[in-house]
């Protein structure tokens, strides 16, 4: 029996709140190797005092070894097995803005990109332009039309978009334009089976155009497409888990994947303490909240060690007011790994702390990886939090006589 | 390839014993934040000589955040997946009192419960009547009859009694008449796909006799049909495994399992020590016991923290004459957690001991949840035990070349 089905069938109401509070790629790595991760370096005193009141452990997102992107670490976070259930780039970037995705559209990530003379990509962020100049340049893709379907091109940020068609016959399964690494020439958009070879030709002629189209634009004058892909209509959580699911997050891509799985995304400010301010609004309306924090992230991909301690250090700052509410779960972790040291997401698994009045307690009393090694929940998967914390929400009842 | 399959097709004889001692909800909580668990809180001296002796671990029945019933919580420590292998409560009571159910019968359990006079279920068990009430009003039961089909009326203890309806084409897959919580009317048996609707009728039209029958009775005068299934044909575990197997249990759900997966269920009284006579006398038969311990289970659903402390005494204190009979293999475990804190089955995982000559030492130095969070054997499921407990058992040969 899939384990949603098993979530499904034995949920039950109660009155009771949960918080699932994300550090985007929270796990980290010692720069030395006496060293501590990021983590175990923030000065922590509310998680740490948290910690030895719960439940902690190592949850790993997939599989051994595997890096997740942030679809796959999200889902699993939320439930879905992500070797199961599998979100295409361009829908998480759609949703993420808004955008009113159709079960018939296809949507694409797109990043402009600069090309040399060779058409060989040389950036493929078109040094990170500003959001303005893409507003003009979609502005201008924008022009471009196709026989049969309608065409998007919305703004994301800097040199993200997305490209979105929408038309009867679109068929899904199509390979990406970049090549993923420089000084190699775009790709074309390939059909992984008969059925899309026209949904295929569709997107290469766009991009034909749009290469025509920013041709003389600097440094964006090229662009690619990554994640092209329909709404895989997943599981609702509502009706999975019979909780009212609210998700806080200043991103695009994780209000994307939050509404993907039927949660109300909730309007936020920019920073943490707004995030924060969202959660008290909200807090009588909803039973699972989903609460992002980003920068742990981004720090990571800089390399920036330092600072992606500073941000765990204001999570922990604000770690009482979201205690202060009085949450009958919380758990604090992470969607995949970012270590400083490897300027990427990564494979190694997620420090957790559990909290719940009945949760069997462990000795752990610092939050941090090496700790969360020896905890009472051991090595776990990200997919088993979401039950384990129904459970302890007393929002599931017995399986069998 | 199914683990069962895997068993079957490595297990080899060998002149050895295996001791699985449950005791049944053993798993626990502390009741305050600093305090012990039951088990914790035991004076076990021989368990715990036995732990230093044995590798430990927490061993978990369903899946994570999964509360099991007693089906589940056994089937999983006699190596079925609970998901793939259910079993219905009706099949189990009728199994545990000894009734000989055919492959064609379909088995309900029958409480009797008191109905006010608008029909809605005021005591879902009508106060717990004595057994012999419950002998006098099943022979009133056994005057219903119904066209077709023989029908089935026995008592099993208090309010509980088993019915059985004999008879060609019968078919499960039907819900049952318990509303679950009092101030609710009785539910129609519905049939869950169109071929069970003859039956659901005929179970209708049964309870439709009973409340008949039982009108002028107080406080039992109505009565409740749960787990309405067929026997649903297990694979044998002297088939899987190779060895004889003997259950010893005092009271009937176990029995009625073990006897389901094949095992010789062994006459026996109603005290450990009886149960612990009964294994000295049947030891050289079996080269398997399932020795079951009810009442750290039933103290823990009355929420009586000491009761259940003192079964884990008692149990400790027999333990040296289990020990005396020399078993190769001993494993001490629960089927599922019954914190007295939450007098309920619970979702967290179990403690366990599991020794035999060849294990690998691990530091555990007590038997109690904390110790075997940090214990050798880690976090394991309930259906990997009886795997090991052949290997070390000499009685699994290799796999592959």
């Amino acid at each position: 029996m899939d384990y949603l089905d098993l979530i499904r069938e034995l949920h039950v109401d109660a009155d009771t709140k949960v918080v699932l509070l994300v550090m985007d790629g929270l796990g980290g790595l010692p720069l030395t190797e006496d060293g501590m991760t990021e983590l175990e370096q923030a000065h922590t005193p509310n998680l740490d005092k948290l910690a030895a009141r719960s439940l902690c452990g190592l949850s790993m997102p997939v599989a051994p070894g595997i890096e997740p992107g942030s679809g796959p670490g999200h889902l699993s976070l939320f439930g879905y097995d992500p070797l199961e259930h599998e979100i295409g780039r361009g829908v998480l970037e759609a949703l993420g803005i808004g955008f009113d995705l159709r079960p018939e559209d296809i949507a694409a990530r797109g990043n402009f990109c600069t090309l040399d003379e060779n058409g060989l990509v040389v950036d493929r962020r078109a040094g990170r332009i500003p959001t303005e100049t893409n507003m003009r340049l979609v502005s201008k893709l924008r022009t471009i039309s196709l026989p049969g379907v309608q065409t998007f091109v919305e703004t994301v940020k800097e040199h993200r978009f997305v490209l979105v068609l929408r038309g009867e016959g679109l068929v899904d399964g199509l390979t990406e334009t970049d090549p993923l690494v420089t000084g190699k020439p775009q790709l074309k958009v390939q059909a992984l089976r008969p059925e899309a070879e026209p949904t295929a030709a569709l997107f290469n002629r766009w991009m034909q155009e749009a290469l025509k189209v920013l041709a003389d634009e600097h440094p964006a004058n090229g662009c690619n497409l990554r994640g092209l892909a329909k709404d895989p209509g997943l599981p609702q959580i509502s009706e999975i888990c019979g909780w009212r699911a609210g998700a806080i997050a200043t991103y695009p891509m994780y209000r994307g994947v939050a509404k993907l799985t039927g949660m109300d995304v909730l309007p936020t400010g920019d920073t943490i303490d707004d995030e924060v301010e969202t959660l008290k609004e909200h807090w009588a309306e909803y039973d699972f909240f989903f609460f992002h924090v980003k920068k742990t992230d981004s720090y990571g991909e800089d390399g920036n060690f330092v600072a992606k301690v500073e941000v765990i250090e204001h999570v922990d700052h604000v770690l009482p007011d979201i205690l202060a509410l009085e949450p009958d779960v919380i758990i604090v972790t992470g969607d995949h790994s970012t270590p400083a040291k490897l300027k990427s997401h990564s494979w190694h698994e997620l420090p957790v702390l559990f909290w719940a009045e009945d949760i069997r307690p462990d000795n752990v009393t610092q939050f941090g990886e090496r700790p969360c090694m020896l905890g009472g929940l051991g090595h776990i998967r990200h997919v088993d939090l979401l039950p384990l914390a129904m459970a302890h929400a007393r929002r599931l009842t017995r399986y069998g006589a």
